[in-house]
């Protein structure tokens, strides 16, 4: 038996999400299937994290036991050959057995497009979110200076959630402009439900001018979920990558 | 009665091609009902030209006349207000009763993106052609130095033209590579029938070795479509810019 570990990206747009559900087409309903296929039993795929529908995964990380004796390459090429166009295996690589995706990951970054202009991008419009307003990214940067550091998230978390500890660190927050693109990077140690979404929501009030920066510190200690903006939208954002502690096995 | 010039952006993804068909989703068709519903009467839209099923535009050119009233940016926001988000009005002028979209063009620029490595980008997979072999660029840029200038270009033209006359001008090619992707530029007095994808499956079968660039000469002195290699898709393709002399009017 061997543990595989890969990082998978794929487009949000045709799945309703990536955890299995009944009836629905999820990310890891279309891998467990080809897993079944291949091994004509089935195979749990265990992931980093879940990632809700629409949302975009550039380093989604999995992992899965098998007997099936391949090198990571193989494995790389019979997956890719029998996956649909939206799914694709970026690597492959023989993981120790006790790897897990989920509870090994130390750091998470998440990334967030923005298409800020009055003219829309049809090209990219499942790509990003179009925000066609003027904003200005040095206060967008001040309100996120306030949002680096352990914090308790609650007032930017789903009221879904189930998590009972809302505690978490973000490591960084960069703004990068590129004309009109504005692309989000959120470094952290973990996310709430809807965390990065609400807090782009937030951003880009203040961002706008509809709050001001400082705002957001008032936000984070009354914990009230009521007080933070509405939840950008799932397309524009992307799980970038996933960090572990360096325990990997040559293959 | 006044003329308007409109410049188009369209994802051709959703479309049967630009050319308005029965029971078909069609570019022309889309426009068409909105500006029917605007004039509760049919009118009739011209474009500098049809493109194919899934080719997209960036700067079709088309035009129309109307008994309605308003400035030129009312006119961008009303359409814009009513068409689906896979068309974009990029700009509205009004133009001399006397100007037509298709006679009146003298210059056309096609741009072809190709998506050039072994791994796949499944963001951009409706976007460009994703062309896994390796190439040559300077053996393309050479091939594509036979291609410039006047010629009849019947083997580049698919065999369903319906043009008796095969000779146009080529101005330039360009090929741009930056990382993963080949920009393909392709400026011409007009294109025939499938002339720009016949041309790029030719392209690349000489940057990957298959071809010689100077047999490039030769399929074009035989004049045999069988010659030419296939038709590159067309999703790859986008209209990119048309131009007219200039004999504009002001709002």
């Amino acid at each position: 038996m061997e543990r595989i570990k890969c990082i998978v990206a794929y487009d949000g747009n045709g799945f309703a999400g990536y955890q299995a559900q009944p009836k629905e087409r999820t990310v890891q309903g279309v891998i467990e299937q080809v897993l079944e296929r291949m091994h004509c039993q089935p195979i749990r795929v265990h992931a980093s994290g879940r990632t809700d529908a629409t949302v975009h995964a550039v380093g989604q990380v999995l992992h899965f036991d098998t007997t099936v004796e391949m090198t990571a390459d193989r494995w790389k090429y019979a997956l890719n050959a029998q996956l649909p166009e939206d799914i694709w295996i970026v690597s492959v690589e023989k993981a120790d057995s006790s790897f897990h995706a989920r509870y090994d990951a130390v750091k998470k970054e998440y990334r967030y497009k923005v298409w800020n202009s009055k003219e829309k991008n049809i090209f990219g419009r499942h790509y990003h979110y179009h925000y066609p307003y003027a904003v200005s990214v040095e206060a967008m940067r001040e309100a996120a200076s306030y949002l680096v550091g352990t914090h308790d998230f609650t007032a930017f978390c789903s009221a879904k959630s189930d998590k009972e500890d809302k505690v978490r660190t973000i490591y960084e927050i960069n703004i990068l402009q590129k004309n009109e693109e504005i692309i989000f990077e959120f470094v952290g140690n973990g996310f709430l439900y809807n965390m990065v979404r609400i807090m782009m929501g937030t951003l880009l009030d203040v961002g706008q001018g509809r709050q001001k920066p400082v705002e957001v510190l008032g936000i984070l200690e009354k914990k009230d979920r009521s007080l933070a903006r509405k939840t950008a939208p799932g397309h524009g954002l992307y799980l970038w990558e996933v960090t572990y502690p360096s325990h990997r096995k040559d293959n």
